[in-house]
């Protein structure tokens, strides 16, 4: 049937239009994000300030009941830029696949909207090694107990290099959770592997066109979790890279209203070696963050995602991470830097569109950081509308 | 209760989605504009052509009865920008808290929607020392006769530079309108103050990190009443700036068909007094218009944004504007050139979405322009949609 | 009548949002194309990987009955592009008047929007020559038998230069097709004309301005039949324009599930003869194609737009494409090179959102072409979502 009608409604202060037999579904939203930060005993002069850290503008649709897209654009620092943008096909309630520019799944934090995230910023292990949105191709699994996902990945939204093959990844995340319903328990396992194709240089030599092989470099670096700051302080670049393997444990515990989540993550790039001395680096970071609800009941968990659902509307959180991240290598003789940073959160979910953060943080930098070793704190906000 | 339905409806040619209890409102929306110039005794070559001067797509959202939300983002010049974005917070039918990106309440033109400004450009003494938008929070309060708004805003949407804390202005505007039904009177105050903060430079002189503090300039410059011919034909910097303060008066008054509008600004930049000879620079501007409704009935006021309301669909408009824009300051030495013009406009209010304006606008430069004195004329029209 | 409700559906998988007279009807839509492409035999070492090839977001209004709008943005590349923005009014069901940035009015596949197109990518012939979007002013009118189409343009989106005029073109298309309700057949001619304006350079001697006029180019060029590898492999600049002209000649024949379709262009750049030896340059290209419905009946035609009507959703089409484009001109001794290439496609018409397309081409470049004679294959595919 070619004209149908839908019915358009609020759900949770979100748009929703659908038909009654649920075939076709649209909705459109957008969010805003204001952050304001100030930094103390910085060194480092930092740029205490103010951002619209995210704007975007949404357009979801379910068509002909399997097929899902998704067109997710961001504006923030005033330039657009493709977020999710994909195309599903739900081969069942419990399986699809996808296609398009997306998180690749690897551990919690990296595959969780912004909205949603604990802190105002992801933790600065996440944030150095998450391997982010790729365009790619997935395929989705979880039932009652387990989360599978499995996917192949080229790179970001176009292949901007013309004379060198995409680099491609392989990425998957392995989830398993005996229990979820009073208590909840998850363990999770993900890894990703990504070619780092060398680039082909033509050049005319007067008799004839030779072609000459340059390998290129791997980058890992963080900000000081927070981003009005930009400055990344730790940062490493690893020269004469063939690959990268990335390995990550996620654990989450909750019971009632006392949750902990934590993810380590371990990353080597494997390099050329063109004589004795070249060494494969290897980098590694992890958190541990524990969340108290004040107000607002239980931890609840969603198994298609595989992490701990939002807060109800009305709901106060307390919240507190340990981070550790170490772009040294000693054995290679590279050395990007170590920050151990401290936070503390509060969350005020005020209503399902509106959510309120303070965060503080402790930043501990070592030698080898951006300007040397340094310890500052600051104290960020965020306002945050989304629908 | 999180399920309710929404009524779609059309209200002077927009979209509005509403609950019937108006808890939720939702609209989405868009804008055109074309324009088209041609320039006339021209001694700089001016490059006759048209353009998109705007084009925009627009989220609104009312949740939970109190909190309003807009995304509008512009898309001129085939670049993304954020226009106002923002999170509104209603304390009641007649104040509200704002926080985001949006325009600073500093005088009539300045506020008002280009939608709705009488002719298809500001006047070049606003454009010149507009504060525009900025990020920021605002309390606005409105009553029977009067507006008032403070606002504390940082910079423009990011702070893009690292070593060094964001500037920020303070803002406000007070209205008094003492009758606005048959004959309106209107009578209004802005002032603003905005700091211009030193960055900080890092050096390693090979014992250390010394750090040094170097002053910033602040620029005021505008075009001459068009926007396809891109110079800015006054155009001032003044260095060694430590902090800007403005000053507005702004009067309406109409009767009938017939209103009177006029803005007078005043700009004081404070420098930094190293020498005996440093001196503050002043610069001012200000501008007279009239409006004659050959149809449409009489004009009408709207005390909530104090201002003009737009005339009823199928109004025509007869405009004429005399504008004086100085910014040569002899005592201070500095002079960027002065600009007197005179326009002339007529607009077709066609229907709630349609609007044709054409604008004539006669230009004087003094010898302190961009290119010397001159005197050249320019035939300006433009095709408006918006719904 | 300020207030009316709308009716919401979904028609053919797109949101629509309609008055019952009528009278306004909006539309909000977006579309996803993604692409992958492996380039095979290349001599010159070209790019295999996959691309998010568009990604928009686009908003239509029909307000007031006869007034069309159109707000089409695309993100690909991650940055923010104007599509169709426009405004239009009906002056009755066959003929209308439009403002803004469009299509110029010439041939089959340069008015023709991606989403419908029967190969990956345009022939490489209406990628050189063709003149595409510009912000102007057409008229189009179309009968039983006819369309016409006659249209003014400036330049794209913004006049950039300005210190110099707009270039302006005159475009139109004239297509008869005596009969296509079994049978189809179909001819046509567009013109365009262009001028290529100098730009005039200002130069302060000492004892004042003098002013220089500088003749600027015109340039022709094309990928090869691809996306993802973006050099193009034949390019020519023609110095010293005055103006351009281009012609072409377009047919189109169907018969059942079998159709052909045609398209020639010939251009020709008007050089300023400052010596005997200048002389105007003149290319030419052509492309054949034959498409054929596996499944899903016949080929459709549609006179408002002058071209075939996009099969039904469940087809599968067979294609076949031979295409010439050719930049050499010996007589002026100017060459940029001539491609010919040959393509296979199959595409695959899923519902009225999804399609998928594979396309195989084979690439034949003469000694002029960027790298030389050379000849590749390639194969891509594309996954296509709109709504």
């Amino acid at each position: 049937q070619d004209v149908n009608d839908l019915k358009l409604r609020v759900e949770k202060g979100s748009i929703q239009m659908a038909t009654d037999d649920g075939q076709f579904k649209f909705g459109i939203g957008g969010r805003i994000f204001m952050d304001a930060a100030a930094y103390f005993d910085d060194k480092t002069d930092l740029g205490s300030g103010s951002e619209i850290r995210d704007a975007r503008l949404l357009f979801k649709a379910t068509v002909w009941k399997n097929w899902d897209a998704k067109i997710n654009i961001g504006f923030d620092g005033g330039n657009a830029s493709l977020k999710d943008v994909f195309l599903q096909y739900n081969i069942n309630t419990n399986s699809f696949f996808r296609a398009g520019h997306f998180l690749e799944p690897f551990g919690i934090e990296q595959t969780e909207s912004s909205k949603t995230i604990k802190f105002m910023n992801f933790s600065s292990t996440v944030e150095a090694f998450r391997p982010g949105r790729n365009l790619g191709v997935s395929y989705d699994r979880w039932g009652k107990n387990y989360y599978w996902a499995l996917g192949l990945f080229g790179s970001d939204v176009n292949n901007t290099v013309s004379n060198q093959d995409e680099d491609f990844g392989i990425t998957s995340r392995l989830v398993v959770s005996p229990f979820h319903k009073e208590n909840i328990m998850h363990f999770g396992l993900s890894g990703t592997y990504r070619s780092v194709n060398s680039v082909t240089v033509e050049t005319n030599n007067g008799y004839g066109y030779s072609s000459t092989e340059t390998t290129r470099s791997v980058r890992y670096r963080s900000r000081a979790a927070t981003h009005i700051e930009g400055r990344r302080f730790i940062d490493v670049t690893v020269d004469n890279a063939e690959s990268q393997l990335k390995f990550g444990i996620e654990m989450i515990a909750a019971s009632g209203p006392v949750a902990f989540q934590s993810e380590l993550i371990n990353s080597k790039v494997n390099v050329k070696k063109d004589y004795s001395s070249d060494k494969d680096y290897k980098a590694k970071g992890w958190y541990m963050q524990f969340g108290f609800l004040l107000k607002g009941g239980n931890y609840k968990y969603n198994m298609k995602s595989a992490r701990l659902a939002k807060p109800e509307p009305g709901s106060l959180e307390l919240l507190a991470r340990v981070n550790e991240t170490d772009l040294n290598d000693e054995h290679a003789f590279i050395r990007g830097g170590k920050q151990k940073d401290i936070s503390l959160g509060c969350t005020w979910y005020v209503n399902h569109n509106v959510l309120m953060k303070l965060n503080f943080t402790n930043v501990d930098l070592d030698e080898n950081a951006l300007n040397g070793e340094e310890n500052f704190n600051m104290i960020q906000t965020r306002l945050q509308f989304s629908f």
